[in-house]
C-alpha cells in the first residue's frame, strides 16, 4: 500500500498503541515509528520486543518531524501530553488520539494544539482487558469500528480523509460522529456496562456469606464474563468516569429505572413481564452476530464446543 | 468405565440433557438412554439427530424401568412432571434434576417422590446461551462443577454417592451443599448477573437518541459481552426468577447500594475511590483463571490475538 505519513508518533505505549504498531507494520504504510511512554520500564520492553523503529526518552523528541502523532494514554493525561508537545509540532502536521471520551479530549487537548496543525480526534472501539507494551496485536482493529470525531467545524477535511485512510490500512471500518453523540453512544455500548460489571463484581467480593473461593469456583454459570470485564485498567476506566460524567449518570439513571421495575415483576412474580423482556433482547444479539461483531460459537467457543 | 446405570431416562431434551446424553456416549458408563420432550418437534428432531437410544412419546412410557431419571425441564414445570411420573418410578431408582434452583424445586418435586424412590437434587454448573435438542455437545460439563443438594437429611447416601460418580464420569466435579446456600451462591455468580445483562441490553434497545444500528455496530467496546448472556432462554430465565426471588432480591438489593456508591463518586469526581475500587476487583479475575474456569486469552481468545 502507499505511504501514507512519513513518519508516525506513538505517545504511551500500552495496548491500543501496541497494536497500532504491530498493525501498521502488517499494513506497510508508514515510513518511520517513534514511540515514547512515561515509565522507564514501559520504554525498555518496548525496546526490547521491537515495538516501535525508535523508542524516545521524551514526548518532545518522538513528536519531532511526524506527520502524525497519536496520544494514546489515558483521557486525562492527554491536555497536560497535548501542553508539553504542542510547541515542537512540526507545521502541517496531524494530531490525533484514542481516548475512550471525546468531549472532555477536545476541551482540554483542542488549545495546545498550534495554528497549522491539523486536530482529528478519533476513538478505535476495540480493546481486550488487558494493557501494557506486551498487551497489542496486529489484528485488534480488523473489522472494527473507528469513531473519528472532528474538534470542530472547519476542521481541514483532507486531514480527515488521510486520518480515515489510515485507519482503514489497519483493518478498521471508520465512521464520523460528533463528540456529544459519540460520548452517548459510548456510555451505553461500552462506559454504563464496564461500571455495572466493576459493581457485580465488587458485590460478590464483598459478601460475608459466599466466600470469595466460592464464587471463583462457580464463576462459569455466568459471573465469570462479568469479571473479564472488570478486569481492565482502573487508571483508564476511572479517567473514563471522571470525563464521560454526564452521559454515563443519564444512562445509569436509566439502567436503575428499568432494574427497578424488574425488580418488581419478580417481587410480585409477575412472569409475564419478565418473559416478554428476556424476549426481546434477543433481537439485538442477532444482529451484533450479523454484523460480525461477535462469534456465534456458543460461549464465545470457549467451550470445548465443536459447533 | 464400569456401568454407573442400566438405564437412565432424560426428561427434557435441551442444552443440558443434550449434552449429558453425548458425555454419556463418551464416558460409556451406562447401558440404556430413554428421553422424551413435550413438542413433537423436539421428539422428532432428537430421532433424527440420535440423541437418545430410544425417543418416548410420554414421560411415563420414557421412565419405565430406569435406575437414573433426570428432570431437565425449567424449574417452573418440574413439580408438574414429577406428580405425572411419580407413580411410574422403578422402586430403588434416583430422580435427579439439574435445575437452577434448589429449594424450589425440592419443595414441589419432593412430594411426588415414592417411598423406596431417591430423590437426589442436582445442578450443573455449565451452559451456553443456546437452548434445544441440537446445542448441546460433550463436552459442557469438563472441568465443571456439579452442586449436588440432598433433598433431606436422611436422603440415602449410597444413592448420593453413585451420582457423585455419574457426574464424575460426565468430566464434572461434585460438592454437596445445602439448599438455601445453593440458590444463595448462585443468586451471586448468576442469576443477578444474568438480570443485570437483560437489563443493560433492554435500555439500549431502548433510548430513542442512540438507534439499534448503533448499539450493534459499536458493541464491541464491551457490550456484546452482555448481549450474549441477555440471549439465554426466556422461559428458563423467567422460572429462576420466579422461584429464587429472595435470593436474587438479596443481591440485587446489594448491587444497587453498590452501584448508588459508585455512582455518587462519578458525580463528585471522586477518582480515589473509583481507583481503588476499580483495582480490587482483578484479583477475582486472577482467581477465576488460576482455578482453570475461564481462558486467559484475551476477550475470551475471539479477537485475532496469537498469544
Ligand atoms: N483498552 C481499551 O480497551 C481501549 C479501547 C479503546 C480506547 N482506549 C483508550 O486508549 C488509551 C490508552 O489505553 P490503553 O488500553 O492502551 O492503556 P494502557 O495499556 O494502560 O497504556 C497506557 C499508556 O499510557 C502511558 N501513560 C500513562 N500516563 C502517562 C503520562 N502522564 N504521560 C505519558 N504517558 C503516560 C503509559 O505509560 P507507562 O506504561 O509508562 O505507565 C502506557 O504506556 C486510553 O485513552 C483509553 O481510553 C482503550
Ligand atoms: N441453560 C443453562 O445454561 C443451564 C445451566 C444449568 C442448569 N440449567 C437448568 O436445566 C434445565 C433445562 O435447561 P436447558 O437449558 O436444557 O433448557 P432448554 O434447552 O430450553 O430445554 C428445555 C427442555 O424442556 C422441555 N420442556 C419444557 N417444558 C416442558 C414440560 N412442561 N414438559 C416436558 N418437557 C418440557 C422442552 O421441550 P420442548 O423442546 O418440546 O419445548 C425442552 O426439551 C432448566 O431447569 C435450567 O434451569 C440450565
Amino acid at each position: 500500500m502507499a505511504q501514507q505519513y512519513e513518519k508516525v508518533a506513538l505517545i504511551g505505549l500500552g495496548l491500543i498503541a501496541s497494536s497500532m504498531f504491530w498493525a501498521m507494520k502488517r499494513a506497510g504504510t508508514v515510513g518511520e515509528v517513534s514511540g515514547y511512554a512515561r515509565s522507564a520500564e514501559t520504554r525498555a520492553t518496548a525496546r526490547e520486543i521491537g515495538l516501535c523503529d525508535t523508542v524516545c526518552d521524551s514526548a518532545i523528541e518522538a513528536v519531532k518531524d511526524a506527520d502524525l502523532v497519536v496520544l494514546c494514554v489515558p483521557v486525562g493525561v492527554m491536555g497536560a501530553v497535548a501542553e508539553e508537545i504542542g510547541p515542537h509540532l512540526k507545521p502541517g502536521a496531524t494530531v490525533s488520539d484514542v481516548g475512550s471520551v471525546k468531549k472532555a479530549v477536545i476541551d482540554s487537548v483542542g488549545p495546545h494544539i498550534p495554528e497549522g496543525v491539523h486536530f482529528v480526534p478519533a476513538h478505535p472501539l476495540a480493546g481486550t482487558e488487558q494493557s501494557g507494551p506486551t498487551a497489542g496485536f496486529a489484528e485488534l482493529f480488523d473489522n472494527r469500528w473507528v469513531l473519528i470525531v472532528p474538534s470542530s467545524d472547519d476542521t481541514d477535511d483532507a486531514a480527515v480523509i488521510r486520518l480515515q485512510a489510515f485507519w482503514e490500512g489497519l483493518g478498521a471500518f471508520v465512521e464520523r460522529m460528533d463528540a456529544e453523540h459519540h460520548d452517548l453512544v459510548l456510555a451505553v455500548t461500552s462506559h454504563t456496562p464496564h461500571l455495572i460489571a466493576y459493581t457485580m463484581v465488587g458485590v460478590a467480593d464483598d459478601l460475608r456469606r459466599v466466600t470469595d473461593s466460592e464464587v471463583i469456583k462457580y464463576s462459569a454459570a455466568g459471573f465469570r464474563d462479568f469479571t473479564r470485564i472488570a478486569a481492565s485498567d482502573p487508571t483508564m476506566w476511572r479517567d473514563v468516569f471522571l470525563t464521560n460524567k454526564e452521559a454515563t449518570l443519564e444512562i445509569l439513571g436509566r439502567f436503575t429505572e428499568e432494574l427497578f421495575a424488574l425488580q418488581r415483576a419478580i417481587r410480585k412474580g409477575d412472569g409475564d413481564h419478565l418473559h416478554a423482556y428476556f424476549t426481546r433482547t434477543r433481537a439485538i444479539r442477532r444482529g451484533i452476530i450479523e454484523a460480525g461483531q461477535d462469534t456465534a460459537a456458543p460461549d464465545f467457543g470457549r467451550t470445548g464446543s465443536k459447533r
